[in-house]
Order: C-alpha cells, then structure tokens, then sequence
C-alpha cells in the first residue's frame, strides 16, 4: 500500500496526549494500560476516557518491554531433515500434508480466547534451527510448541538450553525433561491389527511411517506384537515415508513380492489412501478382496472410495492440550514438565 | 518447563555487562546492535567480541522499539463469517482445507530468506476482527496477507483504515486502494468447459463455489460463458461450500434432477472428488460415464481413483508472491499499489 493512501491519524496518538487529556502523569498512563493494580479506579476511568477519545493504541514492542510478554507463541515444525540442497518450496511442502493444518487448527482452538496467535516456524536444517532459537531467546514469542518429524532432532534440547519454555508434539526420544503430548500409538496399530484378525485376514502386510519417527515405530512394533498375539509372527513390511505416493510405491512392492496378501495396515491415512489407489489399479476390490486399515482419521479417510476405516488420533484436541500446557507454564513457571497421552479408537467406514 | 530446569545462564547477560567488556558506553554497544553506521570499526569489532564473549543476546522487544520493525508478518483467514454461537473448533477447521497448506507453504517460501515468520491470525467474527486489527495497530507485525473467504469480508477496508501495510490475495469485491494477487478464474473455468465439450459432453452440469465468493463467482460465469459459447446455454448448477461433504450433497442433488447428465464442472476439487465419489456410490463410471473436471489442482487431485483432470490454480507461487509484494511495500512505502494475476493451467489425467 502507498503510503500516500494512509489516513494521516493512523499511529498519531501518543502516551503524552493521552497524559495530557487525562491530566495525569506518563507513568500513571502506563501504570493503566499494563493493568497495575494499585491505581485509583476513578484516575482509571479517566485515563481510559481519554485513551477512547485519542484513539490511542499502545505500542506493542514498548509495552512487551514492561510486561516480558510478547503476546505470541511459536509452532515450530522442526526436524524435517531437509537437505540443505533442497529448494524451500520443497521443504515448506511439510505444510500441506493434513496432519499440520490439523495441529494449527487445534493450536487455534485454546490460543485465540486468549487474544494469542501462533507464530509459524520451520526449524528444519541447522541453520533455520540457529535462527529460530535465536528469534525466540530475542523475546519475539513467549513459548514454543514443537512438532518433530524425527525422532533425533536437535531442536526440544536446544530450546530447552535456551530456557524458552516448550511443549512437544509426540514424546522425544531421548529423555529429556520437557513437557508433551501424545498418543498411545501402541495401543491404537492393536485395534488395527485386532480389527483386520477379525476379518479373517491371515496374510497381512504393513506399510510403516519413518523409522526415525518415533511414532511409527511405536506403530509397527505395536502392531507387530499385537498380530503375534494372533499367532501371526511375520508380517512382510515396507517403510514409505507418511506421503500418499510414498504409500503408492510401497504397496506395489509389496503387492509384487506377496501377490497372496489379504490385509494391509497402513501408518497414516495418506499411504492408506495410496495403498487402495494402487490396488484398484491392480483390479482388487478394497475391501472384499483386501482389507485395509489406516491410521490418523485425517481428511484422507473420507476423501475417496471406499471410505477408510482408521485408527482416530485426535489432533486437533492433542494440539490444543500441548498449547494450554504451555499457557500453564508461562502462568505458573514454577511447575514442573507434564505429559498427556491421548487413547486412540477404531473408526470403522468401508475398507476393512 | 520447571524453572528450576532451565540452565542458570540463560537470558542472563545484559547490555550493561557487554558495554563494561567492552569498555564503551551502553548507547554505543545499542548503535552497533541495530546497525547504526557511524560507530568506528574497530570499536565496532570490540563490541560485536563483547557480545560474544558474553552471550548476550539482543531482546527482540527493545530492538523492535528502536527499529519499529517486529519482525513477523501476519497471515489472515478471514472473513470466514463464522455464526458467533460456532465454537471455536468449528470455526478453526478452515485451516484443514489444502488451500490453507500450500499459501503457509508458498508464504514461508518467500519469508525464510528473509528472517521473517508468518503469525496466524483467524479474523471471522467482528469481534475477532478487531482484536487483529489492534493487534496489528500495536506493531507486532509489520504488515498483513489477507485470506478472504467472502467477498464482503470487511477486513481488508479494516486494515487500510488502521494504516497497516496489506497484500490480498484474490481482488477485493468492491474497489479499494490495496495490492493483491489473484488468478484469472474466468480462463480456468473457460477451460474446464473446453476440456469437458472436446469431449463429447452435451449435458453438463456444475458445482459452484459459494456466491459470496468472489472466485466462485468468476468460475461459474466464465463456465457458462463459455458454454453458451459452444452453443449451451442452460447448465443446471447447484452451489456449494467448497468441502467435499457438500460436493457430495450436491452431486447427489444434480443426479436425482438430471439422470442423463454426462459431464459435470466442480469450481475446486474437493467438491470435484466428493461429486467422484457419489457417482461411484451410483454405480457409474467416471470417466466412460460421467467427466469430471475439478479445479485447484490441490492434493485432493492425486488422492482417488480416477486421479482427476483439474484446473491448476499455482497457489504456492501465488502466496509467495503476495508475502513479495508486501515485503517491497514494506522497503519502500512510497510506491503505489500494485498487483500480479496468474494464469490457470488444465492439468489432464484420467476424470475427464
């Protein structure tokens, strides 16, 4: 926008004038709009008169000075292990897979009542790490929400070094004293693997997220001892990478070396979504000739035919528990780090 | 995070401590931090050692009140005209959209080199309005990218009122004095309608976005446009909300008044995948049957059977661009408004 085409009140009232109308000092003003308590509320009524009549908007960065408070926290997607070789279109592309607008969604959901906003950052090489850090220690949030996609990432214990407080999305996998949340995902690759025993199916592949993540790895394993539990020992598997063409890539090679397969559990819906695509396009009927189960109950589960049936993870209400721990921690400093585990349930549509 | 957690050192050292180091006064060790040019180079190299020696790190807010400069730009979804008795998980899942992931995705492509951070602000009911508006006032952003999700969303009037630097993206409905991007929805639509009649199909029907949307309202003209070009005039057409669940209803509502139909425009593909997945629920094939062309060329375009034929709306370049175009405002307010219109694309694949 021009500047020519500013109203020329915009930013023109200032402390002084409000000072001025109110005929009190500078500090008094101040004293009113940072909410210190032991002002006259009659010298508060007037003060605020006159705020109203200047139209007097209190800068921000001058009174973050006085409260510390910057009015902000970031949601810091971090550990994407991006190669420093790959363009930024590539790496925002983490952005559009529905698991983040999710956790956005739900970030929204217990910052705004509080008049907060969520700053976006992408901590995903060292030096994007460096500056994120950086940008927080300098004040500009008051706290940090972390969604690691790798289980080794750098990014919770240099936060933690930084004294910014941080809640993380999904337990780190080393000890690290840092409140989170998660899901039993153990708990939920169980349901899949019960509901696709169930079936009948006894010829069971899986496609499993990244090893480096913790959270597919607590699917694979989770699923695995369920099945051997049903007395199924081996399950042939491949790891793709969380993506619906990761997914795509994944069942045809699966469907190649294991033509006789009669199930498939899929880590996320995304690859889910991939698996049935590709078995269509071999002529299977999903599920009558292969039964398929998903994991998150994301978008994808409903998006094609037939409709997934899926391990819920509720993200949107885990993203907006990690955002009211950290409101708690900036409210109360002196707690200690706590952690919510959220149950997983079976949703059952059409393909298993 | 427990207090008691946090290394001792952290936050620690001050601008006093950097300037006894150093051996200067504490507004010179303040000139050099905000890059003031005339402190001599040498002194300027004892300072910048001090500081390392240190660890002092500047804050952000005393930075931003010598600079006005916060650092961060919002990102506004607004005008989503949210019912007040909505609860604030409904009104959030606009962010579960892909249309929401790839402007995150295109805005941080344009941000990152630069330091600079998107912070997410939803303004979709008056009272939401006014509380980004006065945030932005107070300075903790240094501009704004609007999301208008309704052409009578006020909010951008709101901004440039309050004087503070604004990109749209889509036109605005009414004229107003502001930079935005936007694409040539017309020529999409007129597209698809080409695609769809190239085809053989003579009774077509189409899902529009919502009327009080400015995009859906150039989709729906430029399609009919066209089609009465092509010699058909009347194209029965059902309006939707731009969610697969309402393509859905609306498919079902076109079959059930137009049996014979052959061809069918969706303005986004949601609505084109949930129109796909109805008409699979009918037993008819798409594309032997029915064609089906979406528009967008978002995620949902990859993610069914048949993958659909669908208008590629370049949104990642499209928000970079918008976040460009605030960043020139912002290194030189003076010039004048300005804006960038992109070209659609049909993208060919297997629904049409």
């Amino acid at each position: 926008m021009s500047e020519a085409l500013r109203p020329a009140a915009a930013r023109s009232a200032t402390l002084e004038d409000v000072a001025r109308i109110a005929g009190v000092s500078r500090a008094t003003v101040s004293r009113v709009i940072n909410g210190i308590r032991n002002v006259d509320p009659a010298i508060q009524e007037t003060v605020k008169q006159a705020i109203a009549t200047t139209g007097y908007v209190p800068n921000g960065a001058a009174r973050s000075l006085v409260t510390r408070r910057a009015g902000a926290l970031a949601l810091v997607v971090s550990g994407t292990d991006a190669d420093e070789a790959d363009d930024r279109s590539t790496r925002a592309h983490v952005f559009t897979d529905p698991f983040f607008g999710r956790v956005v969604s739900g970030v929204f959901t217990a910052l705004s009542p509080q008049g907060l906003h969520p700053v976006l950052m992408l901590a995903d090489t060292p030096e994007a790490r460096e500056q994120a850090v950086a940008y927080l220690r300098q004040g500009n949030a008051d706290g940090a929400m972390v969604v690691s996609t790798h289980a080794s990432d750098p990014m919770p214990a240099l936060l933690l070094a930084a004294g910014v407080p941080t809640v993380l999305f999904g337990r780190p996998d080393s000890p690290l004293p840092v409140s989170c949340v998660d899901l039993a995902n153990r708990d939920g690759a169980r349901l899949a693997a019960d509901r696709l025993h169930g079936r009948g199916c006894r010829r069971v592949v899986t496609i499993s997220g990244p090893s480096a993540v913790r959270a597919a790895r607590d699917r694979l394993d989770g699923f695995q001892e369920a099945m051997a539990r049903h007395g199924l020992p081996y399950l042939p598997h491949a790891e793709a990478d969380f993506t619906q063409a990761g997914g795509e890539r994944a069942m045809a090679r699966l469907l190649a070396e294991h033509p006789e397969l009669d199930g498939v559990f899929a880590a996320n819906d995304l690859m889910a979504q991939g698996a049935v695509a590709v078995l269509q396009d071999h002529g299977l009927r999903v599920p009558e000739d292969i039964a398929v189960v998903g994991f998150d109950d994301s978008s994808a589960a409903t998006a094609g035919r037939p409709l997934l049936t899926t391990v819920r993870q509720p993200v949107e209400e885990m993203a907006a528990e990690m955002a009211r721990i950290l409101l708690d921690h900036l409210a109360r400093p002196g707690r200690g780090v706590s952690s919510a585990i959220f149950e997983p349930t079976l949703v059952v549509r059409q393909s298993a």
